[in-house]
């Protein structure tokens, strides 16, 4: 397969390059990492910005085709390697259907993530490299992310997942954000009280390929350089 | 076809209710709209919040379903209404081809959308009300929007439109945005002083769907309550 092989460019400390590997891990596809150093800020000058000029990892490419959203790979590497018979595929064929999902999706990426990032940053991030937490900013946080967990409680009395009965795109793009929660005493307190956030939240971290990605987070393949 | 209406619930002040419109004039579908007043906090409390319950316009409800993220709604309904066999069609069929519509539909949402809506607010809205913009907040959004025009400017010069040789949602997302910008003499000026981009704004915002939104907006039709 010359010119075939999947590069994936990215940090394996940023969020969104570790939902593009978890999608990748549940399709089980053959794919390059090629670490993006983004202390030394690698991904603001050439030739990274010819993959994506706005200058963001991560970015896909693959038989010349480059994509720099994440959420726009995962969609896109959902449908292709999708079968409308499977029950495990991570989307539906059915428009009606795929619409909910769709909708969800951009639940994780308006409501969910923002006040998440803002609390990883403040409880985890920050401590990590010596600094205090703004209490008013994680108060804030906190009670957007709870409201939103709220929404999210009644929905999985309806559904055994977000978007549906099975497992979708729309919860795989939790999964790096809700395990960096859990690593805070706060965030595991926002999850751990609402029992079916819970229950929701384990079930979908405890999946194979989302194990593939921290252990790949955990041990880095030799590095590959742009 | 009872049951069979398409309602949006929405406001025609806001710029997401007005992208679900184009959306639905593009495919030249029948709808009701239900406006929601924003300024008396109808979209925070019931019956709307069953529609939406993170309280946020627009909403479509057809046929049972409801959908409330305003880009999910235009991504389905896009690939509802669209034929593989038509070169006016808003998306592509083919999956790779519709992996760098879904891009640009996430950097109209991501990198274009922040900086064009505080610029509209300062620019626009503060001063519609009797307040002073803050000079401050106009010239880092002013910087910013400007570098991801750049951008567009370049990606402009390889396609007639921002995802493709065609019209697609992607550019149909930024029909309100723009649209307000060139109302400021600012944001003309941010537009226009980019060929590319001026010329891609003008040819998107004459488009006859659009027209039609522009028209409902000026003259709103006859009230319909929630």
């Amino acid at each position: 397969m010359a010119g075939g092989v999947r590069k994936v460019y990215g940090s394996l400390e940023c969020p969104n390059t570790l939902k593009v590997l978890a999608c990748i891990f549940e399709h089980s596809l053959d794919f390059q990492f090629i670490p993006i150093n983004l202390k030394e800020g690698e991904h603001k000058r050439e030739p990274f910005l010819s993959l994506n000029p706005f200058g963001v990892v991560p970015v896909l490419e693959h038989d010349g085709y480059k994509q720099f959203e994440c959420r726009a790979i995962i969609r896109a590497m959902a449908h292709e390697f999708s079968s409308s018979l499977q029950d495990n595929d991570l989307i539906y064929w059915d428009e009606r259907k795929q619409a909910i999902v769709s909708n969800w999706v951009d639940v994780e990426d308006h409501k969910f993530e923002p006040p998440a990032l803002e609390l990883i940053n403040e409880l985890a991030i920050k401590p990590e490299n010596g600094l205090e937490p703004d209490e008013t900013v994680v108060a804030k946080a906190e009670a957007k992310l709870g409201a939103v967990l709220d929404v999210y409680e009644a929905r999985l009395g309806k559904f055994k997942y977000l978007a549906a009965d099975k497992f979708t795109i729309a919860d795989l793009l939790h999964l790096p954000n809700l395990q960096s929660l859990l690593g805070t005493a706060r965030g595991k307190k926002l999850i751990e009280s609402r029992p079916k956030v819970s229950l929701w939240c384990s079930q979908i971290l405890a999946r194979p390929a989302w194990s593939s990605v921290l252990q790949m987070k955990n041990k880095p393949p030799q590095s590959t350089h742009l």
